[in-house]
């Protein structure tokens, strides 16, 4: 692994405090905004072909989950890091409230249906940890159930992981200032209306207890088979330097090349 | 439309005879193959800018079908299209032989489960014309049986239609002796080996029984709401152009722009 990628990198659970890590710190960068952009742009081409080893074995599967704030950059992480991936293998999945009848099942049902098969790059657009961020903020389960939500998620991608599946959770970690001044920007610049719910407004007099919470699920759910990344996020191009390093790591390990051969093939005519 | 496209959309069931359509045909090529390409990519970041708007509209939604023989370029198509594309806005589902489940349910069944959601582009590679193709071909089903097939499709695609798709059919159309050449290739060049499958000469040998379900399937089915484009396939790099520029035509007609502001923001602070 990238050296100073380690120290982002929770791989069991424990103590940790977000406040020790910098949301502005660009520990990938080269020092130079153009040249970083440049290297998300080539990463990216990278992942692309490698992608296409994963795709064609048809062995492994992986799942990204992204996480943050409002405005912390889940959307745009997703465009600038597969932007340049073939469609036929990733699927991003935006979870947003469930709906009656997911909100009838456990609150793993809708996810696992989810999950990638194999080949597959799935990301989900937020995910399974709603299920202990809002639904606790907002007090709608208590301290006891969210434990039982944080046993029960490790287990989840245990499973996950058992039968294949490599885990890249990211939580991009944005701000306070910061999610000001994105949230400023989504109403002072008119073609940015629609990403703006005044309800974001209510969410962010929350923001010390989603804080909170992200760090109570960092500390319980942080695993070797599900590892979190805490990924400095107020600099965009930053952001996406290293999801897109995370990315390209995990592909080099799984697929660096594509399948092998079949030698029954040799001398065949088609006629 | 642009005008050279015009005698590849069919828009009315009736009488279509397919050897009037070349498959080496470059109706849009500008006659140099390095500059065709360079359109291509050209469209493929045009697409990408305007689905942003169509995507944050959440108003339409978009349906393109790809069939076309083996070899004729489903996966590529999708490839060159949608390489700059936001994979939050765009799904591609790929149909092999039913599973069990959805075998015992409908023909329609598990493509109506697929369809486009505000704001989405769907992507079927391959599709239910599969139920009036293989099936007929192999003898699954009969003639009497294809044609209400041919009529339940056409409703179908009247519903998605009027409740606010708009649909695209693609027929990549090659000819038989570029589909040897291209079996060939798999055989001979061992990167490619893992997308050949034996099976696929058994296929071939039922060349002219599938040319004449598809043509009857374009007889049968193409209508104003859910038009077929014959895309002249021998040439990649133009097949490519072609299903890019018909997707760009019907993306400025969708969604030319983003939406509008919404003037209740102005003057709002962020605390």
């Amino acid at each position: 692994m990238h050296k100073r990628l380690k120290p982002y990198r929770i791989d069991r659970p424990g103590k940790l405090a977000l406040k020790d890590f910098d949301p502005a710190a660009k520990p990938l960068s080269a020092g130079d905004k153009a040249a970083d952009k440049e290297r998300v742009a080539d990463i990216a081409e990278g992942l692309a072909r490698l992608q296409d080893n994963f795709y064609a074995l048809r062995r492994d599967k992986l799942l990204l989950v992204l996480q943050g704030m409002d405005t912390s950059g889940k959307d745009g992480t997703i465009r600038a890091v597969f932007r340049a991936i073939d469609p036929l293998g990733v699927r991003a999945v935006s979870y947003r409230a469930p709906t009656a009848f997911e909100a009838d099942r456990d609150f793993l049902w809708r996810h696992h249906r989810d999950v990638p098969g194999k080949g597959e790059i799935v990301i989900f657009n937020r995910s399974h940890y709603e299920a202990v961020l809002i639904e606790y903020v907002r007090g709608w389960i208590d301290a006891a159930e969210r434990e039982r939500r944080f046993a029960r998620i490790v287990d989840f991608e245990r499973l996950l992981a058992e039968t294949g599946t490599t885990i890249v959770k990211c939580f991009l970690h944005i701000s306070n200032m910061e999610q000001r001044k994105r949230l400023q920007e989504r109403i002072d610049d008119p073609t940015k209306h629609w990403k703006f719910n005044p309800q974001d407004l209510e969410e962010r007099k929350l923001w010390r207890k989603y804080h909170d919470a992200y760090e109570a699920a960092l500390q319980k759910t942080a695993t070797t088979h599900a590892p979190w990344y805490i990924v400095p996020a107020d600099s965009k191009t930053h952001r996406n330097l290293m999801v897109s390093t995370i990315l390209l790591e995990a592909l080099q390990r799984l697929a660096p090349e594509g399948p092998p051969p079949n030698p029954g093939y040799k001398g065949l005519r088609v006629a």
